[in-house]
């Protein structure tokens, strides 16, 4: 994530207008889903990497987490965050993730959304995260689902009446780089297989509690194209434990 | 997998002709990767849910097993499993998976190769197999990746001359019956998603071990067609252990 759209104007514009960032969680279809797989977090020490807005950090403070550390690398999100998500617990911190360090045992949980996949490398994340956490403690997160990352534009495969036909998948097995467009910016994001994600767990003392593919709520079915995510994974969430 | 094209002739006669039907393991792409995942046979009871030519029965035989049953519905698969995989510790029985019953912890692993796709209800196959399972007792399995049945005819997407666009995927939250083209014939399978595999597990008292898709192996990339196989994931291995 050490390439940092938000923090152009035009982008973090768009960005500031969509629902997500408008309603908060509300906004996120992944939400609920999300949620469900969340430990409590009752005097709980919480490192959210990636925290954008912050809304996740709020929803820590106010379930009862002691203390929580929201770092993202855009100095513009992390105004925003302190302006709509602040709480006496809460810090925000500007940092790329793969340059954190902490003491091994810092956090009960941490937490990530939608971030991992703007990280060339997870593997050494989760080795550093897996030492960053008490034994026990939580991790859980939600990435771009790598059927949505593969091809790399992420766009729908369209006949010549552009009309939806089916969504591409290709370059499954060849990790690394992709240039997506993501509200009108060319955007680096890094593709990797479900494998990846979960043998990086699997191999650094973690404990798969759940793996989620969160189909889009039934209330938001009439939201313009929510009916098309039916047909396709876009995010994966994954909750674990550490041994 | 009470739909049997196994016995139809003209069907059984192209299977056999498949590098898997001749060569057996070693001609299975995803050999490799599924036996690094595999447990230590030495003295244990194995069951093989769908055992076909009946490889995996004689591998769990030679690497030490003390007793393996194979069950398949198929009495052509049987009759070639028994003339070309016999052994003394090894018997075979034709039935379909859904209608088994053992008593609780009948077996110390479970296996399953490229059969689940043929099952309507993966969940209630799960609940039975963990019952059927030693505590400790491992459950280690390959199925048709999700990405692979999702859309239903399991073949790429081409341009105008015939060469491959890409892999499309649709449908994917909608899970059930496909119809397929496998081996010039209509083959009825069933699509889930990842999550409905992985969440059968672990609300079944199951831990997830592996989940790895395989990649093809070097030595067989000259083969036709299996370059393109780095380019879509066909395959889902899945290790587990029953708490």
């Amino acid at each position: 994530m050490k390439e940092n759209r938000y923090d152009n104007e035009e982008f973090f514009r768009k960005y500031s207008e969509m629902n997500r960032s408008v309603l908060g969680l509300k906004g996120a279809g992944e939400w609920k889903a999300l949620e469900k797989i969340l430990p409590d977090f009752s005097g709980k020490t919480v490192l959210d990497l990636g925290c954008g807005y912050g809304w996740h950090c709020r929803y820590a403070a106010e379930h009862g987490a002691s203390r929580v550390l929201g770092i993202d690398i855009s100095r513009r999100m992390l105004e925003t965050a302190k302006e709509k998500n602040s709480a006496g617990q809460i810090e925000y911190c500007q940092a790329a993730m793969e340059d954190l360090s902490f003491p091994d045992g810092s956090f009960d949980i941490v937490f990530s959304s939608l971030a991992f996949h703007y990280v060339k490398d997870f593997e050494p994340l989760a080795a550093s995260i897996s030492r960053w956490l008490t034994p026990g403690g939580s991790f859980v997160f939600s990435v771009e689902h790598p059927v949505f990352t593969a091809y790399g534009s992420q766009d729908w495969y369209y006949d010549e009446n552009g009309n939806i036909l089916h969504f591409p998948v290709d370059r499954y097995y060849y990790e690394g780089e992709r240039q997506a467009i993501f509200l009108g910016e060319r955007v680096t994001k890094y593709h990797r297989t479900l494998t990846t994600y979960l043998s990086a767990l699997l191999d650094n003392g973690f404990e798969l509690r759940r793996v989620v593919e969160p189909q889009p709520p039934e209330e938001m079915m009439d939201i313009p194209g929510m009916q098309d995510e039916m047909r396709r994974p876009m995010m994966l969430l994954v909750g674990a434990v550490k041994r």
